[in-house]
């Protein structure tokens, strides 16, 4: 049987990386704003100091298997900060391909960046979802999240194109 | 009369700004939230490798006038990664004191993160507000921000406390 490794990214893998941010984009019906290339992310992920850090779950064949190695899920992360808590971890993206969904690949990951995490002394572990994804909210709420939207009233915004560089002046 | 400067924050800055955190906590009624220090704010934001930059908005006196400059204001925001546009900027937070509203400092803020995050690339600028904070909501509507909770349905999720260490395996 075939075994999920889950392990640091490295600067190889940005195409399939970026086949899976595709996936993703995809699923969440918002593939037109992918604007982002491979050189981008090996550029952004993988310099002397990185703008984001991300793990993969890569297939290892069976002992006489003939199939390669393949990345069948990501999650993507980054370090931010609380003016409450300090320093703390924001799950970008994580994603599974559908065929490899239901083995627990998308919490081994989540599990991972939160060790991670730890490790470097952060206190919380934050992330968005879409309000139609019930199959990831039900899991992110299984594994102990909560949702800020409800339960405190957060609301995402944000300044893009023609209104951010306004507001900036150029 | 008396001139406003928007600078960048200096560690010696650092009691004032966590006096304006703290007051921002307590206008968003979530002030037993606050857990961090002024050695923590120092340490995270003014070493080699600051996890967070800061501007504050500093009263100068006018000529004549014995008071020195006071911190009225500040916005605290650092660099995300977003795998469909690359390195953007998030707000954390922006806050200026009650009695210095209404002159438009906050904008000028908002302006001033907006125009170090064109020069350093960024296409979005993000960050979040409570649904019940109309003010605030209607500035940055105002300034050209759209509500993604709104009108894409993005919910904001948290793992925190025990709930993070046990995902952390800790």
């Amino acid at each position: 049987m075939a075994f999920v490794q889950i392990r640091a990214a490295k600067e190889g893998d940005c195409g399939d990386i970026l086949r899976l941010i595709r996936k993703l984009a995809e699923y969440e019906k918002l593939s037109d704003q992918v604007k982002i290339s491979e050189e981008a992310l090996r550029a952004d992920g993988f310099g002397e100091n990185p703008f984001y850090h991300c793990l993969v779950a890569e297939i290892l064949p069976a002992p006489g298997e003939r199939q390669g190695p393949s990345i069948v899920g990501y999650g993507l992360y980054y370090f931010i900060y609380s003016t409450w808590k300090g320093r703390n971890v924001y799950l970008e993206d994580v994603y599974v391909m559908p065929e490899y969904r239901g083995q627990g690949i998308g919490s081994k990951i989540i599990k991972k960046v939160a060790e991670v995490a730890l490790d470097q002394g952060c206190s919380q572990f934050r992330l968005a979802v879409l309000e139609w994804n019930k199959r990831a909210i039900d899991l992110y709420k299984a594994l102990g999240a909560q949702d800020l939207t409800q339960v405190e009233g957060w609301h995402a915004f944000c300044f893009e194109g023609e209104a951010m560089r306004k507001l900036g002046g150029k």
